[in-house]
């Protein structure tokens, strides 16, 4: 039995930040990179975009079958935006970490909260920081290609977001994307070595003495 | 202002297992291999053996000093071991930790309980496991070259020791030396990247932006 084979509880990886910060690279990279980790897909009301696809994007669904979702307490984190709903289903992600399989979240604070009352003992909470204002707006300004008004409004949200970074296990920050990555997988790693995480612990001591 | 210069407090790395699971190869290699962790030197009131260096091994004092620290409540644990004391002084810790410099504790279940109650926040507990019960009895005779009541006293003890797992945040098995030095410096790695050790982020961060 490699330690491998010791039976694990997967964990829910939570990465929020100001949007500019490189969270989606982030996430991409750490998807490509560790195969024990695979990204939460969401409900949504939201038709769908053009190339986005239906169970690999998002699970596109109707009103009434958001509704129920939310009924029967199916939802670890729910939102509306821009009148559409989106939602984290909790049997998908259940059927991952009882797999020992990681979830990775692309969240704001908002849905962090959320996921904190509904999962807290398989939540990794981590915020990533830009390295600066500047560094932050100019990815903005790149990205907008915008009015001046739509520039300050994103910088407004970021500031908002921003300000929940006290609300996180672990705090990075991305200045060099190779070097942020490497600290989420320090993170990640670390947080599956954890005891209570380690469900088959218990029996793998059992095995290497019986009066244990 | 890089990352690194985040100020940070230290914390205290904790590492039991059975002796022969390998713990004491694992902390020469991570204190070479790490410029930001320190091993913990003990106070004792044995007299020196050969090649032991005071300050550096231990730091030997007399039994009225040792009952001193008792007294002034200035031991982080102690213990009484086959006639001598033993103590983690406090003061060169938190002189450590305040630097944001982490401390290597290789220490039994016993002094990390006592750990666990002076300074809980510090503390980040790892337990290493042998890959098996045999490896264990094989690495023991190895080193002992003792009787086989010798062989069976150090089995039993070794028993009581890894009763203790569970109460440790971490686990790891050592099967590989290179691979299990690597889980423990994803451990130390994450561990300083917690929001609640990094003293400095609050700072960081309204420098980022005055209204954070």
């Amino acid at each position: 039995m490699t330690q491998k084979e010791i039976a694990r509880r997967g964990l829910m990886l939570v990465l929020s930040s100001p949007s500019g910060a490189g969270k989606t690279t982030l996430s991409q990279k750490l998807l490509s990179s560790d195969n024990g980790i695979v990204m939460s897909i969401s409900v949504t009301t939201r038709p769908p975009r053009s190339r986005e696809v239906d169970g690999r994007d998002y699970h596109f669904i109707s009103e009434e079958q958001f509704e129920r979702l939310v009924e029967q307490n199916a939802l670890l984190e729910h939102a509306f935006v821009f009148g559409h709903r989106y939602g984290t289903p909790k049997e998908l992600v259940d059927v991952e970490l009882e797999k020992g399989r990681d979830v990775l979240f692309d969240i704001d604070w908002q849905g962090t909260q959320q996921l904190d009352e509904s999962a807290r003992d398989d939540l990794v909470k981590t915020f990533v920081l830009p390295p600066s204002w500047d560094e932050l707006e100019m990815r903005l300004r790149a990205r907008a290609q915008d009015s001046n008004d739509v520039v300050k409004s994103r910088m407004s949200k970021a500031v908002d977001e921003m300000s929940h970074w006290a609300e996180y296990d672990y705090v990075i920050v991305n200045r060099d994307i190779d070097h942020a990555l490497s600290q989420i997988m320090s993170i990640l790693l670390a947080e599956r070595l954890k005891r209570k995480r380690q469900i088959g612990l218990s029996e793998f001591v059992k095995n290497l003495n019986p009066n244990l």
